[in-house]
């Protein structure tokens, strides 16, 4: 048996003093509870409290971090149950599957993860091998039945302050209000305003997106006039529901308005199926230039996730759907798309617009000088493909000269894996007080300052940047 | 009270034997002579040897390093004095204002910069915060006045032995002739040649400005052949007032050539308030090239600045005017846009062609292999956002792989402010020291090797790239 | 004199535990066998087993990492003999210059690489240097004119095991198939297929590599479908001669493919004189999807060298031929160019791709994301000017977040300089030593992962990958 301890040190700097200030700093941090701003936990999980199903259906299936190496390594996606339905998959199969690719996985976060999560989560002491494979799936199965592993346990365990989860504005949030009228469970469950689908005009998907909306706003999405108006009533509702911020996602920034005339022309022909590729885009770039206009309206935080190409293998989105893996970085740019929405909603009071990026050139050319001149700007932390050890590292080394630490957003794990939950944000606060205290043995900052710096981020800074 | 005491090992390597090895590389340079080959110095503060003003107004309003972040976290450009006539902002005010923030910038270089700045060249010894603003303002005040803080004083004990500034091709120099002339004072202070306002036709600050070439010049700059007529004889009236280089800053390094027939049709066609944007980009390109032209023709090297979008936020620069904070970096490129300068003009004897950048992904894809093929290219020291200690090693270990040390130009403080001259210079030999001492660590250069490049690197460097 | 002894520690970490654990990585492959999939020797000179040429002959005149930067520094390329007919040059003349500018390589590779080679495989103990110039050139010369220095002894003296040379179609090999048959000759000397030239409808050299190609197919290349023949033909002579794998350079890897009617009226056109640049443009893009299809079919790993510039300095080009220093990096793109080959063929059976880059941006933005999904996609080592000890671990700090180590393709050496090779893959693997010990050392791997790790690294990685 080869033993499953992630080592008290890991990510700490290898150079002996330096690694001594970095464990005092992590120190400051290791417990603190934990602000998850940014997330796709489904709140319903919280609100239902069932047991988690099998090892497979948690922590792999619907993990595209996993599947991606192991489908990269020649696994088929429905060996790994993806695009099955519920129940349908072979658990105890996939999970032999993960365990004998496992090594593929060494030097990885993905692996430095999920070793955190099986050993501090759920007491494994073996690692995850062909051999091992059978009794490591017998002994999570018996773990997930046990009461302490529900979902709201889970949470308390997890010192769990704040989660945001991401929701579709027809959402009636009914988990969310529930979970707040619920005097037993005590966390924040707060939902995030995503209208990504309201932004397709000229897809099959928007039209019924629209009529969804008119459902839950009560009013008539017909008219673009009827759209803003709807987005802002659930806005509103969200609001309502404790929610605080937005999120949305596009290949580019362009944040162009139109009139509302030409707005409206363009949603009125889209609804008769008469659409240019060029009148679709110039409406994304326009709602994405309202969204702007909205949180400037009613305060709440716009987060901004460009640059991402979708679903580019077609064989792989017909037979599995979207989701699976071959979601790729574009290359990124914020500084001229985003000008429309700068030149006039900048300097505005109150406004937060965090810019996330997987394109990691951008972190020193355009997200920290934008977020060190615009009051509103804030430099996401890195994303996706970037978060990781030495893509976070880089990011400070990136972002720091220009920004300090005061106009990043803090870490968000943006995870659908509720059990990584504490790993993610353990790796960030090990990652963070190890830069840190290579500024203090440099002697460009001394530890008291690196210390409150070190509390700062996991506390003061995603609480002030996504007003919580 | 917080002690202010840079720490006489900050910047060096925090493994023990690399810090060492580091300290002894700065001692070799530690008390060389400073080259600022490039700046923004007035000449005439150096003629007229005043006392500096306050110190907000010194160290504060014109620095937009300092003013950017402070803006970044909400306080406002005119409560710093920004756009503020002289005299007129509170400049007490304005440093309480930095004073409160000032852990904002904690790890940031102009931290670093400022506290050096203060413990070394004004002798204080408390940190900046609320608490110590009045009595540090004071004790600034008071030094400012006294005869050992005057700018030719300062000189001297910067040790400064060439400063270049930065001055319009219509400027008559006379500051930089009189203190020529000046038995008592024995610095060199070069002009450097910058014409870009003479690029710029269709804007209406270009008729004025060709109006005021040709007064200086006494040549009509009507016609196109005029206006080089006129540069030439201003680049060899700056050589005479002991200028060696001119500077040029673009967005795009575009440099295609037009023949003197389409130049001259649209030279005319501007002043007659007739030209395309198609025809004010081929004019702009067209003079870059003959910049090129004329270095090859009287050898004064040319700097190059390409890749910032100027001015940015319309409300900004409307209320407080250019160089504000929100001039941002564009992506580069050079390969391609260089072409026909590199072409006609890249292996011309004498010819120097400094390349600067605030795209660092053109270190390793751009920079070097241009300065690794012809012998007029020289890789320009990080600048503007990326003149820090953790940019300027990202660039070191882009660039030497392919081009060693001797195609590099050396640091360039490229300030304003100019008590902050020491400690910029203070923070490259510290940096590059570093540096050096990984690879000798590495045994990748004897310590030797490593001496001798570091001693290089802040004398033979510069002087041969700057002709100085 | 000053020694030349490459330190027994050189690339190691500064920090001694981390430096105890990477020489214990390293001396896990220190000797192992070398595996050499990429490279431009002449399989004739492991024919013919004649001593090398004279020293100038052999280590400057062919290699443009050694000229560019003399050149940078400004020494005409026919003073190093670039361009002279063969003995024409003064052999001795052009290794005093290098001797006499030895310095200005500190800190690069190539005087890394070199002195490794001069030290280990001739046995030099003395630093070149203008003193010591004719010394080393004596015994360097002397040492050619052994038995143990001739190309088949030096093959066995390196240990290696497979050497794969660039060969073009139209081309016999005759050499490779003579060294099969040569029972005395026990390594294996592989031809890789690279049909670059025949992707140049539209210039001069067209038309005659068709008629190459026609004659050593004994297929009509005269239309495009004989072409397609043809190449399928001599892929498979490839095969039989030990081929496993194509090259393919190109600025853009523009991948759509063209219907069989269009690239056919393409192909008769240029022929008869008629394309334009457009055309020839789509014909390329096909013959790269083609070569996509033709690898599924056939087998052959496809090695894919994206972004150069070549021969960008006419005056250069004109008077010393191509692959003389001019060939220079261009912006990279992978994910969009090469969508219609990885939708129809990136999850084909048996299919590599090997992407390679010299914008080193792709790395994380592109290159592992593609290899992170595709199980056809492999991420290339770093290459050309990024084949550097600070580069490649630039590399592996990108990539493995994303892929680990298992879609990598190990170390390519791709020189035509014979001697170097050892030096070059000692410096691979150190330099992956290194990497993998400050894992260890950051306790994100046991030292015994790491271990098996570095062994693959040297063995089953390009084995794999390449197909050997």
């Amino acid at each position: 048996m080869t033993a499953l301890s992630p080592h008290p040190d890991r990510l700490f700097p290898a150079d002996p003093g330096t690694r001594d200030i970095a464990r005092r700093l992590y120190g400051e941090v290791a417990t603190a509870p934990i602000i998850s701003p940014h997330g796709h936990v489904d709140a319903r999980v919280l609100l239902d409290n069932e047991p988690f199903p099998d090892p497979a259906a948690l922590f792999i299936t619907p993990d595209h971090y996993v599947t991606r190496l192991l489908h990269a390594l020649g696994v088929p996606l429905d060996a790994l149950g993806v695009g099955a339905a519920a129940g349908e998959a072979d658990g105890r199969g996939i999970w032999r599957l993960l365990c004998r690719h496992w090594d593929a996985f060494l030097g990885t976060p993905v692996r430095f993860w999920f070793e955190s999560e099986l050993a501090e989560v759920f007491g494994l002491i073996e690692q995850p091998n062909e051999a091992s494979a059978d009794t490591l799936y017998d002994e999570l199965s018996a773990r997930l039945a046990e009461p302490a592993f529900r979902p709201r346990a889970l949470f308390e365990r997890f010192n769990l302050d704040v989660l945001a989860t991401t929701d579709d504005p027809a959402d009636d949030l009914a988990a969310h209000l529930a979970l707040r009228e619920d005097a037993s469970f005590r966390g924040r469950v707060l939902p995030t305003f995503r209208a990504d689908r309201y932004m397709t005009p000229g897809t099959a998907a928007w039209a019924p997106a629209l009529d969804a909306l008119a459902e839950a706003s009560g009013i008539d999405t017909g008219s673009y006039a009827g759209l803003l108006d709807a987005l802002r009533s659930r806005r509103a509702y969200f609001q309502a529901a404790g929610g605080t911020a937005t999120d949305t996602g596009v290949l580019t920034a362009d944040a162009t308005p139109l009139s509302d005339t030409q707005a409206e022309r363009i949603h009125v022909g889209a609804l008769a199926g008469e659409i240019s590729e060029a009148d679709a885009a110039a409406y994304r770039a326009n709602l994405l230039y309202r969204f702007a206009e909205m949180s400037v309206d009613d305060g709440l935080v716009m987060q901004l996730h460009a640059g991402v190409h979708r679903n580019t293998h077609r064989p792989t989105l017909e037979r599995f759907g979207p989701d699976t893996g071959h979601d790729l970085p574009a290359v990124g740019g914020y500084t001229l798309p985003l000008a429309p929405i700068l030149n006039d909603f900048g300097t505005a009071a109150g406004f937060h617009l965090v810019l996330f990026t997987v394109d990691e050139t951008m972190f020193s050319r355009e997200i920290a000088p934008l977020a060190g001149f615009y009051p509103s700007v804030y430099a996401g932390a890195p994303w996706w493909f970037l978060d990781t050890p030495a893509a976070i590292t880089r990011y400070r080394a990136a972002v720091t000269d220009t920004i300090g630490f005061r106009k990043t957003s803090g870490f968000i794990d943006d995870t659908r894996a509720f059990c990584s939950i504490p790993a993610r944000h353990d790796m960030s606060r090990r990652t963070d007080a190890s830069f840190l205290a290579s500024l203090v043995a440099t002697h460009q900052l001394t530890e008291h300052d690196a210390a409150s710096i070190a509390r700062r981020l996991v506390a003061d800074q995603p609480r002030g940047v996504f007003k919580l």
